[in-house]
């Protein structure tokens, strides 16, 4: 209402432009707006309630395998993130830095957090005591800055929000094994929750975490071929601890070090959701975390007897799903495009002859397919509708990722389909930093994305060096 | 565990240092660290559960009330914030200023939001066209910085987590109805979810909010007759509205500004929850916002049966509360203190004698009831105990609030009470701010509360300076 002209021109062909399609999109379902901060978005309410359903959902999950929810300081003082070498060289060239307080120039400059490690490490330095405070499994949720030349809205931000998690050990197996289990949890909900398939693996020396011993990363293929490094979760050993001198009494009575993971996934995962489902009438949302899972359209509604019954239903189906039930002025023609853009998963369309025939229409927004359904039937037919879209948005998902991954051998097919087909290449890789970066500059970007957990044997040497291959690796252009 | 002898050592006595009191409960409790960054706090893990169930309580009011949430950056450029006159005057002393971006000097300088009227309004004048756009009933639940200089944890701190709404109403009255809606929503929370009971009402000329026309607050009285400002709600008009520039076309077709609201509480309110609560043993927690119920203490728990017996009704439990199941090698002693510090509002104590008769002894945090349960009954008797621990620890707190709330007629009666009776003043008050201040110096600090909504007749006369009195006014000492 008010703002009906807004659905009158359609938005920009996902084939024709993907970028613009994509900020398109972002404007027309009303998920952010530009502020007059640069590189800082607004969340609109359609965006952060996408948001509210994903951080319930993963909240759960982070609960479910034993850890607890603590809130840090947004400022780190400089010389606390110093304290670590590596993870200093990699995030101060990005900081914000507060340097006025009150109204007194501070002694020491305080950087807004651009992630919590040192955060953490000073606290755990401080409770931690004996082998029986351990482990510790804390989780953030807040947002973070990093200070960026160019944005774009969910993907790249100054500002945005996220969960960190940063967990302690006795030993370096528990630690490990909590890395790969918060990988499994991200993956687990990308699948379960997002409907998005993605290759998982570790990062190369290169790619990985600033101070982390490994990185390992969830790497969703969006619709056009290009990755988006989906979530991370890292293993430190016991560099930090070192650093913030955190030790423990063990078992045997002596001090240790103990050992040190974080992981985290961000708002990102709503870029994600746009490029992977998306098509040329808006959103697809996963039923999971749609706002409104169903929009009830009434048809004729000046009509005797539709906008009660319409009532009904709505009162019927609120008890089991997210719905909304749209008795604006606005045409029926008008309210089915409005909701599409929003990528509403199903909606519901009763007018007088389906009154009188105690049915109603029910659209797939994925695949458009339109049921009719007895009344009676409506909240079990719904349920297995939003079912058959979530599962049938991950099979199309997967499809798209298994055509568009190629193999390649040699130099000559990877530069091939690196300029030819956007994917993911799987190539055999000798282990050497200088092949990732000669890669990558030849091809204008495409980077080692993970070692998979299964390598395949594609061929016995490097596919850039000739020298004898160490891994095999997926490599693809990133957002 | 391995932290047992922090409960060796008891608590201060409330009476005898409340100011220690409070703190030995936050740091016993686990509820805060202190932090590196001055006027910090960490959040511990109990400390946030507490939060996370206040928001979520909240978080409902504020949705069946039609309000959505909204993400806005977390910085202002110095130009925004001065748009009003009287918010950057009453705001830009505190800030905390971002002056470096990356490695380069930022052109203008951002602060970090002390509140976000101005970057709800920024937004608010780029999406509001016409009166169908109206009303905007947002809320955003975040972290704001205000730089203090002697902080304690919860009551005042540089940085503190808090919820702030922000709206925009086609008229005058709207406005005001939102204005009041929202302090009854607090009231309400106050006293069904945190058992505090309070005084609510009209803040004077000199205590509103900057840029406010008028402010409205809740304030409960803590144990020892000292106000907590618990929560404000204000009415802007059309101020904010001009300065950004914002109209919408009304109903005639013609420009006009809206008219706005915002309100907003904070983690202050734990800080209450552990002043209006409290005890010797520590904390005593409303049970709607415990993150633990219930306690299930094992007795002789190496007995045959027992732990098993305890498990059993912990599955029965845990569907209906947050129960937690003490196994731990403590003896039952030292896990009695632990939950009395914890304030966990029942405990259920299972022995081998009382698994012979088939029951068990709940106790109570608040009073140290004890009942004998048949344990078919459990569920039943600990929803029943639970809201009656609720309802008296409201009562209590009331009745302290009675108690401690004087009358002053005359100027000697007013200083003889704020000298030796801490609490609640009732006074006539002529309008003068001159008069408010004159009191708040001479008295050491009490300071208006608020105009309530019910004005008792208290006397002819202004307690101060002797003029007509136009007001009766609630006055204390605060934190």
């Amino acid at each position: 209402m008010g703002k009906n002209k807004k659905f009158v021109s359609a938005i920009t062909s996902r084939d024709e432009d993907f970028a613009k399609w994509y900020t398109d999109i972002v404007k027309k379902a009303e998920l952010t707006d530009y502020s007059g901060i640069k590189g800082c978005m607004i969340i609109r309410p359609y965006g952060y309630a996408i948001w509210e359903n994903i951080q319930a959902d993963l909240d759960r999950r982070f609960k479910e395998t034993g850890h607890q929810n603590v809130y840090m300081p947004m400022f780190i003082p400089e010389s606390l993130l110093q304290k670590e070498k590596d993870h200093v060289d990699g995030f101060a060239p990005e900081c914000a830095w507060v340097t006025v307080g009150g109204q007194e120039k501070l002694q020491e400059r305080l950087c807004v957090r651009p992630t919590s490690e040192t955060l953490f490490c000073e606290h755990y330095s401080k409770i931690i005591e004996t082998y029986r405070d351990l482990p510790k499994l804390y989780n953030q949720w807040c947002s973070v800055v990093r200070w960026e030349k160019t944005t774009r809205p969910f993907l790249r931000t100054s500002e945005f929000l996220w969960q960190e998690g940063h967990t302690m050990h006795e030993t370096e197996e528990e630690a490990r094994e909590e890395t790969l289990r918060m990988l499994q949890v991200y993956t687990d909900f990308y699948k379960e929750t997002l409907a998005i398939p993605a290759v998982i693996g570790r990062k190369t020396e290169k790619e990985k975490f600033a101070g982390a011993e490994e990185t390992y990363t969830i790497e969703p293929m969006m619709h056009n071929g290009v990755a988006l490094q989906g979530g991370t979760s890292h293993y430190f050993g016991d560099g930090f601890a070192k650093q913030f001198d955190i030790t423990f009494q063990g078992r045997d009575n002596k001090p240790h070090y103990p050992h040190q993971t974080s992981w985290g996934v961000s708002t990102r995962m709503i870029g994600a959701i746009i490029m992977v489902h998306g098509d040329d009438e808006g959103l697809v949302l996963p039923p999971k975390i749609s706002p409104i899972q169903v929009a009830i359209i009434p048809i004729a509604q000046h009509k005797e007897g539709v906008l009660d019954k319409a009532n009904e239903l709505y009162d019927r189906l609120k008890k089991q799903f997210r719905v909304k039930l749209d008795d604006s002025d606005n045409s029926p023609g008008w309210k089915f495009s409005e909701y599409e853009m929003k990528g509403v998963p199903v909606r519901v369309e009763l007018g007088p002859k389906d009154i009188e025939n105690n049915q109603c229409v029910i659209v797939r927004r994925d695949n458009r397919e339109k049921i009719f359904v007895p009344l009676d039937q409506l909240e079990d037919k719904i349920a297995e509708t939003l079912q058959a879209i979530h599962d049938s948005m991950y099979e199309k998902a997967l499809k798209n990722m298994q055509e568009k991954t190629f193999t390649a051998k040699t130099y000559d097919e990877f530069i091939d389909i690196a300029e030819n087909h956007p994917g993911f290449i799987k190539a055999m890789w000798c282990g050497d930093t200088a092949c990732e970066e000669k890669l990558k500059e030849v091809t204008h970007g495409v980077k080692s994305r993970c070692i998979p957990f299964n390598e395949e044997h594609i061929a016995d040497t490097c596919v850039c060096c000739g020298k004898p291959a160490k891994h095999m690796v997926f490599w693809g252009k990133q957002y």
